[in-house]
C-alpha cells in the first residue's frame, strides 16, 4: 500500500492512496484518491472511509522524521567518481529534521556554497522504536520505502571533515511522495533526472551494505522512533544543480520525487 | 534567571529555580523552590506563582531539542592532545536528540565501543527560530546557558570518519541541570570530575571561536528552532570514563551536571 502525508484545508493527515499503482506518480493527481487514515500509521490503524482525490490536497514530507540517518559511500561506483575507496564501516551521517522538505516542495539553493550535488536515494522508512534490531528482526521495524534526495554541498563537503553543513542545509532532504510499504528493496531501478535529462541510473541491488546491514549498523549504536528515515546511499553520476532545475528522483515501484530549485529568499 | 524543566506526578512543565544562585547546584534540592512557568519559556512567559521544591520533583534535560550541533576542535589545547589540528572551519556534526537526557540520567555504556571519552562544554540553549543571524543579532536567538558533556566513542571516532555513531550514541548528551538566561559565555571557568577527581579544567576564554561566530557559522546554513543546542567545544583533558563512574561537568555561573555511567540494559 502507498501511505502519504498531506494538507487539506490546515488540516494534516495521512492517507492510503488508491488508483494504478504500477503507473502512477504524485503528478497523476486526477486519477488517485486518497483513503483517509484514522491517526496515523504507526501501528495497526483503520481507514476512515473518508476518500478525498490528491487534486484537492497538497502532498507533505511523507513522515516528519525526529532524524534522517544517511550513509555515505554505499554504491562502490559513486565512491569511485569522488575518487573515495568503500569504506571498511559504513559511514553513518546525520541530516536534520530542518532538512527535510516534501515533494513539490523548492529546494533553497544555499548562500555558502556554489557546488550544490543531487543523489538520488531510497530512503527506509521506520515503523516502530528500536535499539539494536538482528538483521532478521529489520522487516520488523521497517513501515515502507520512499524516495529521497540527499542534495549535498560538495564544495563546503571538501573543506569541511564532518558534513553538518554540506548536507544539513535547510531543504537539503526533499522526501516523497510518498511511503509504499509493499516492496522488496534489493533489486530496484533507481534515477534521477534534472530538466528531464538522466544523470543517474542505478539499481538498488549495486548497495555495498544492504538495508537489513545499515539498521543493524545504526541500532547498534542508538534508537529509531517511528518516522525516522534512513538513506542508503547514492549510485554514480551525482552532478550540480542550478537555480530553476527541475530534479526527479525516480525509484521502480515506488515513484517519482520532483523538487525545483530556487534561489534562497 | 535559572529556568528548569522537571517532571511532577506524571505533568512534564518549566519553572524559574529561586534560592541562592551562587552556591546552589542542583544537589542542594532542599534549599531551593521551582516557581512553575506557564506554558513555556521561548518567548514572553508568565510566572504561575504556583511554587514546587525541588526536592519533590525530577529535573529532565532544561530542553527537548530537535537536533544538537555541536563543534569539534574549538580549544587549542583538546585539538591537540588528540593530534589535530584547529581547522580552518569550525567542525560542525549533530547529536540527535535520542542522544539526549537530563541531570542525573544514567549513560549507559554503548555496546559497540570499549573507549568512551567524557567532553565537559558549554551548551547554548536557542530560544527564537533563527537562520542567517549576524553577529550583532546572536543575544537575541539565545535563550540561556547549560552545561553539556559531548561523550564520545573515541575508538569508534578514529575509524569512521563521520562521527555520527561515534558522538551519536544513546545518551551520549547529558544537558542541565537548569538554563541560566543571565550570564556572559565569554570567561566561565568549566571543568569536568570522575568520581570526583578533576579530569578537565579550562575557560571558555581559550575557545578559538566564540558562540557568536559559532552561531553565525551554523545559521548561514540551517535554522535554528527554539530548544535547539549548540555545543562549543571541550578544553584539554577529555579521558575514559568506566561503568560505575559519576561524571560531573561544571560551569562557572551555571551550576553542575552528574550522571552516572551505567551498563546498557
Amino acid at each position: 500500500m502507498r501511505i502519504a502525508r498531506f494538507s487539506i484545508d490546515g488540516n494534516v493527515g495521512f492517507g492510503v492512496v488508491e488508483g494504478d499503482r504500477s503507473t502512477a506518480t504524485s503528478d497523476d493527481v486526477d486519477s488517485l484518491v486518497l483513503d483517509i487514515i484514522r491517526g496515523h500509521p504507526f501501528g495497526d490503524f483503520e481507514l476512515s472511509g473518508q476518500k478525498v482525490p490528491l487534486s484537492k490536497v497538497r502532498l507533505l514530507p511523507p513522515v516528519l522524521p525526529s532524524k534522517v540517518v544517511a550513509i555515505g559511500r554505499n554504491y562502490a561506483a559513486h565512491a569511485a567518481e569522488l575518487g573515495n575507496e568503500v569504506p571498511e564501516v559504513p559511514v553513518a551521517f546525520f541530516k536534520p529534521s530542518t532538512s527535510v522538505i516534501g515533494p513539490g516542495d523548492p529546494v533553497a539553493y544555499p548562500s555558502f556554497s556554489s557546488l550544490v550535488h543531487h543523489e538520488a536515494e531510497l530512503a527506509v522508512v521506520i515503523g516502530r522504536m528500536c535499539r539494536e534490531v538482528p538483521a532478521e528482526r529489520v522487516a520488523d521495524v521497517v513501515l515502507g520505502y520512499t524516495c529521497a534526495n540527499d542534495l549535498t554541498a560538495r564544495d563546503v563537503q571538501k573543506t569541511e571533515s564532518q558534513w553538518a553543513r554540506a548536507k544539513g542545509f535547510d531543504s537539503s532532504c526533499p522526501l516523497g511522495p510518498w511511503i509504499e510499504t509493499d516492496l522488496d528493496p534489493a533489486d530496484l531501478a533507481i534515477t534521477c533526472t534534472v530538466n528531464g535529462e538522466l544523470r543517474q541510473a542505478g539499481r538498488t541491488a549495486e548497495m555495498v551494505r544492504s538495508v537489513a546491514d545499515l539498521i543493524v549498523h545504526i541500532t547498534e549504536a542508538m534508537t529509531l522512533l517511528p518516522g525516522d528515515v534512513v538513506l542508503t546511499g547514492t549510485p554514480a553520476g551525482t552532478g550540480p544543480v542550478h537555480v530553476g532545475d527541475e530534479v526527479a528522483v525516480s525509484i521502480e515501484g515506488i515513484g517519482t520525487l520532483t523538487n525545483k530549485v530556487i534561489k534562497r529568499g
